[in-house]
């Protein structure tokens, strides 16, 4: 990775913070939802899906600085945060850490975190319907993405099956299953929104569904192999007692699958993106950093996805 | 009321009724948090607010027959029933019953109504997005709308300002904004939505604003008055020891507010919807059966908002 590179994304980091901030609603009054809505969003995180929007939109030709391109990007970063938050409650996977913080729920109740988790949710919506210098066309067709993405067929049937399944036998395609719904397919709605806005033939878009599909699946073994580690700003051992796919084939043969969908990643991603490739060195970028630290075992910055 | 208006509000909500039960999503598989959707959405309710939508909507001369009306109105009840779901959890309002039946937490547990709640939101979102035979700018003008209900300035805020006001003394002021944020911003929303879909004026926009601003305090206080009535459907006595309008002025100077606020959304309505009176029809024949029903002191078949 080279230095150019990673100033640009931290000035796009920068960026992203910067609209979040102005994007996120003051109320009536700055209460506790607003503060949870804020805590659960600005707090630090990597801010993969939407550096990923924003990429790959400039990969499909778009120009980077227009500015609906970042309100969408946000939106991605409100869902994902409502996500998180709702899934560390204690009815659900009862977290007591998120990037080194306690969670939500810790931090301001129980209620007032579904309140603003539903805040986010639907301030997401709003900002897609609302997005700057987008046709009317662009954002009906975002907000039906994101809307895929986070409902039965995405978000809450992963994270349903993920607690369902929780110590309990489950067999490697259950495991596939749930691992695209939690992971792969707010990826494909964050890479559909790019293709939306660089106006993307049908065949890239299909092309960016499989990237989404592979990039999804990495990601979630990454994380599989980051549990029992220290220093990964959550709770340590989540996944004690639950089968996945480390304890199930073993680290290496994990480490071997997250390799090959890296490639099958690679291969879909240059056939959507003939004019550039800095989605392509993003991921790997960031994989290989995730790499140095498993294998220099000096996990203790381990990024958040 | 006649016996044609009844008939036809019975045809408007099998075809409500219907077009729910085909939007609702089949997800991966028929699981917990399907169920709780349909259950949530499908139970018995007296659908006030799409009736509402569809009524308002042919008022500002709107062909009734438009599919595209059907499918907002059924996401405003979408939005409704996952609202009534979250509100009824534990950490919420503890609500035992709902409609006659025990509550959706109760029913399906506490992660799988959160699941739920989250899974009917976005589908909400998602239908508006792909509403049938309406313009790309109707559908994110209405995606606006509704997210704005919903979010920090709505839906929201108001079951957190009510759960924070509860068993304190607070202001008459504080009540009335209390009612604003949790019942009059869905009904502007819902009535914006029709105004969009009729391509109304901006004056006809403004004065639903204010009938909408009127009629859900009037539904507040209304069901205020229900409380501690037994045959609502809803637990009894939920509101002991909480300040309302009833406990602060007595019953009998809420009922003159109510009629009050009844007269004065007469009045905006007239003005912005010129071309008839189904809404005004379907308010008033509502509000007098409930009258009706205090006044005999029978109130077991009160009926649900």
């Amino acid at each position: 990775m080279n230095a150019n590179h990673e100033d640009e994304l931290q000035t796009l980091r920068e960026a992203l913070q910067h609209r979040l901030d102005q994007l996120l609603p003051a109320g009536e009054q700055q209460d506790l939802v607003y503060s949870a809505m804020r805590e659960g969003t600005l707090a630090s995180g990597k801010r993969v899906r939407p550096l990923l929007l924003v990429l790959a939109a400039r990969d499909l030709g778009c120009d980077i600085e227009q500015p609906g391109l970042l309100d969408l990007a946000c939106a991605v970063e409100m869902v994902h945060a409502a996500s998180l938050m709702l899934d560390d409650m204690p009815c659900m996977d009862n977290a007591q850490l998120r990037r080194g913080r306690p969670t939500i729920h810790r931090q301001y109740g129980e209620n007032v975190t579904i309140l603003a988790a539903v805040a986010l949710l639907s301030r997401a919506f709003g900002v897609v319907a609302e997005a700057q210098s987008l046709s009317p066309a662009c954002k009906a067709e975002a907000v039906a993405e994101l809307s895929t993405a986070v409902g039965l067929q995405g978000l809450v049937q992963g994270q349903y099956l993920d607690l369902n399944e929780s110590g309990e036998a489950r067999s490697a395609e259950t495991i596939l299953l749930t691992n695209e719904l939690k992971t792969s397919r707010l990826f494909d709605a964050t890479l559909q929104m790019a293709a939306i806005v660089a106006n993307a033939s049908p065949q890239a878009r299909q092309r960016l569904r499989c990237f989404a599909q592979d990039l999804g699946q990495a990601f979630q073994l990454m994380d599989d192999l980051a549990d029992g580690l220290n220093g990964t700003g959550k709770d340590i051992n989540k996944d004690s007692g639950k089968a996945t796919l480390v304890a199930m084939l073993g680290a290496d043969a994990v480490h071997q699958r997250l390799h090959d969908h890296l490639r099958s990643a690679d291969e879909h991603l240059s056939c959507a993106c003939d004019r550039g490739a800095s989605t392509r060195r993003f991921m790997h970028a960031w994989f290989d950093k995730q790499m140095a630290l498993f294998s220099q075992n000096r996990i203790s910055s381990l990024p958040e996805c």
